[in-house]
């Protein structure tokens, strides 16, 4: 039997490429910008390729369902070249953010079979050489559920993350891309700034360094360039909760200098960890079945916006 | 053979209980406030008491070294009690602030065979039943080398420590402080800042956290009132460092609103994260061997405090 490879991957980085090892080589080809990542994807038995053109016809000519990949910075190079050659595909994308990749789709006009998704994996190292078939194995996918979402594509793209071990959730980009600068990129800002702090310190300070400090700062071992194209693209989101942060801290701090307390922020700082804890255990004991949702039947993208505010995974039925 | 219990541990919690079981039942006895606590420690084989004059006297009799492992708000009871029945013990700490202790220790007229300790070991648990032999296995423990250090009591708590498994660096107290303000307390605020800025994210953001916010989030697990007795008490320390910390938040906050960049911070963060990564591979290598002292001859304390500046292991010769 010949299995027609049904998802086409542009980008075959840790996401991009983990997702192919996933799903494996008779269910996906792809492209990749540098020759370097295209071979090394080659020789581990994938169809990849540095023809674009090419790989979109193809795409095209199968209907196959187009993962964007790439970094933000790359994406509407590609976005271009997309609308030329294969500009009716059932279309995706694994980046962090989902208002400006939706932003960009509107703009080449492909926003009609398009729906954003973002598993909420990765490591601090890139690269095919990083990849990992496991990488999406009980993460949570994201799958968007914004206005005009097309059902086929959005049932697609779900049960594209269910292949690869994940668990499905949605939102809005836009209230995606609000939690994830929260749960995220503010983390990706504190890590800097604790990492930065404790080298201030010198050679004792880095020779005291325990756990604490270990995993307060290990997304800081992330590569630059690639912490600020996932934090950056998200601005107006995390400006604001960086400004409820360092209203926080300016609070914990007055009140250390002042009245040698660091105030509420400990006790609500541990009652919010502790309400993470118990979401994870809730999650790992699968409390609550996944919500089924018909997409395309009415009111399906309030049912899922409604699953995803609960933090409840989301699943197409059927 | 007979052993003489040569250690005598004040409050068998996670850092006292861990370093009788790291020790074994012949070379320890101990106090503790809690009868359940020493129960606990008795049920397990080990010598200790809710009895703390008696205690004491033991310890003054047998020449123990006296490991004071209650938390900072007990210690000046627990100082009162060894000025009353054993004035003249050699005398240690395993708290996470030096400066403080050392305050109480000189009031008490008790710092004449007095050497502050800090191992830099935990975990977000606490009490005897929290306990692990191998908890200092490979930890840095800080021996202090403040003016007027007894050179005996210094040797005898850096053997403890090496008995534990663990490693010794040195410094004086004022040093530690800065030091731990920068690798611990101020990476306490910020877990706790992260957690709670996540969970005002609702649980759509506590269902979308990943990796990154469950390391970053870790210690903010940890008991409220532990956390408060780890850092509070290093308030002038910890304040001078949050003040660069919220400098350099603010910078990145500015950046990122105005210029859509969130600046320097990210290289220099990883810069510090990678120093730090260094710093520890330099170390599990052993590329460089400990720092002999002679404890008390001319100098030892300089040699001690070179040797920690330089983020160097020590180890008392011969």
């Amino acid at each position: 039997m010949t299995v027609t490879a049904d998802v086409c991957v542009l980008g075959v980085g840790l996401i991009g490429g983990s997702l192919m090892r996933a799903l494996g080589p008779d269910r996906t080809f792809g492209w990749n910008r540098s020759a370097a990542g295209a071979g090394s994807a080659t020789a581990a038995g994938f169809d990849v390729t540095t023809d674009l053109p090419t790989t979109l016809r193809r795409a095209a000519e199968t209907d196959a369902l187009v993962v964007v990949g790439v970094p933000l910075p790359a994406l509407d190079a590609v976005l271009g070249a997309v609308a030329e050659h294969a500009p009716t595909v059932a279309l995706t994308d694994v980046i962090s953010v989902k208002g400006p990749v939706l932003d960009a789709v509107r703009r080449r006009g492909l926003d009609g079979r398009f729906v954003g998704g973002h598993p909420m994996a990765g490591t601090a190292h890139s690269g095919w050489d990083a990849t990992d078939p496991d990488l999406f194995r009980g993460a949570t996918w994201l799958v968007a559920a914004d206005d005009d979402a097309d059902p086929d594509t959005w049932g697609r793209v779900a049960r594209l993350a269910l292949d690869c071990g994940a668990r499905v959730t949605s939102a809005t980009s836009a209230d995606h891309d609000g939690a994830v600068a929260r749960i995220s990129h503010l983390g990706h800002v504190l890590a800097e700034a604790l990492a930065l702090a404790g080298s201030r310190g010198g050679d004792l300070a880095l020779a005291l360094a325990a756990g604490s400090f270990r995993d307060g700062t290990r997304v800081a071992g992330t590569a630059p360039d690639l912490v600020r194209a996932i934090c950056e693209p998200n601005r107006d989101a995390l400006v604001e909760v960086l400004d409820e942060c360092l209203v926080d801290l300016g609070a914990a701090r007055a009140s250390l200098a002042e009245r040698g307390t660091l105030g509420p922020l400990v006790d609500d700082g541990n009652r919010a960890r502790r309400a993470y804890e118990d979401a994870q255990t809730d999650r790992a004991g699968r409390e609550s079945r996944p919500v089924e949702v018909r997409p395309g039947e009415a009111g399906w993208l309030e049912v899922l916006r409604e699953a995803g505010a609960a933090g409840r995974e989301v699943t197409p039925a059927g």
